[in-house]
């Protein structure tokens, strides 16, 4: 996943994929910051809230531009609305979620979304037990009107929030009613063309990672 | 997380962050075929189902052994064991969940523990509301009693399920109760001695990661 994501954010901006991972944490701390009134930060704080050295926080950031002035520091809403327009979350693109389950319910009443700037619309479902049900505030609708509702708003993100194997049906399905963004939380590999952007939350591997990881560090005490 | 679970698997295991990475698709893709009563697979096949390349495949499971016999194939179930015990999913770690809100019910009732060998064991809450109730067939322990209980059932890990900035003392109470594994879906940076094994699910991120993509895809198009 992080490695598909790499390799594609270097191909397409050129930047190194080692610095666009970092770029949600640069927005968590400063989002902190700013929640704090925090107006300004040197590259020190910067670097010791982010576990790194100041050399690195001003080579990242010079890559973006160069927000810092020396002996001032950053300007802390500056730099998060620039790394904020950098990562597309003043963009307000549009979004539905595809499952009503449990899992659907989770995340449509997540504040990612507000925080994110994404804009849910609508949340789906086939399942006539479901549809016409609320869920976070939406009425369920029909999966079978995704297509005439991408129609008429604008929605360019599909969340893919089932865990069993449908994930890849209901993939396919929201990209032939135009969206170009799948957020996909079933173990599901998706197999989209170049013009769809996908990010997968593989919850069952990070699990294994865990229990991998867990199992050296025994190995390790025996 | 990616970058922190490969420097940690390079420094545990010697083998290659990459190599590492690649197993738990490894464990999916066998899973697959197990379940389609395939007996054995050849590493063109696996490769085909990996959209990796043969040789590259061959590489690999030589590092954990070399399970493969020439002109023969791999023996998928002995392939999928060796795998299933390197990524520790048969040492049957017991976990519990902290926060039986919407977050920790879906986890509760997701196939993914039983699916990777890990048994749940219990659900907590500090919320008054919530202690007493039932979440996915667990009823809702009192989170002051989690110490006690690990003390007499065998609890690696702690499933940190919920979405507030919360996760860190949940963690560090999780922690201080004598887990060894926390499987983070707080927002938080947790901040855990070498003891403690991490994994963390930064949903936020994901999210951020996709619109960047979007972002440069779209900009692209301009």
């Amino acid at each position: 996943m992080q490695q598909d994501f790499e390799r594609d954010a270097r191909r397409q901006s050129g930047v190194s994929p080692v610095v666009v991972a970092r770029l949600p944490r640069y927005y968590r701390c400063l989002r902190e910051l700013l929640g704090r009134d925090v107006l300004r930060v040197s590259s020190a704080e910067l670097a010791r809230l982010m576990k790194t050295t100041a050399s690195q926080i001003r080579q990242d950031l010079n890559l973006f531009g160069g927000f810092g002035q020396q002996g001032y520091g950053y300007n802390v809403k500056n730099l998060y609305t620039s790394i904020s327009d950098i990562l597309g979350i003043n963009d307000n693109y549009g979004a539905v979620i595809i499952g009503a389950g449990a899992l659907g319910s989770v995340l449509a009443s997540h504040s990612v979304f507000a925080k994110r700037g994404v804009i849910l619309r609508g949340v789906f479902d086939d399942s006539p037990d479901l549809i016409g049900s609320m869920c976070a505030g939406f009425k369920v609708a029909d999966l079978a009107q995704l297509e005439l509702f991408c129609e008429s708003a604008v929605i360019d993100i599909a969340v893919i929030a089932v865990t069993d194997d449908s994930g890849a049906k209901l993939a396919r399905h929201a990209i032939d009613s135009g969206v170009k963004g799948i957020w996909n939380f079933s173990p599901t590999d998706l197999l989209c063309s170049s013009e769809v952007t996908v990010q997968n939350v593989y919850i069952d591997d990070t699990l294994m990672k865990l229990c991998y990881e867990m199992k050296q560090t025994d190995d390790k005490k025996i």
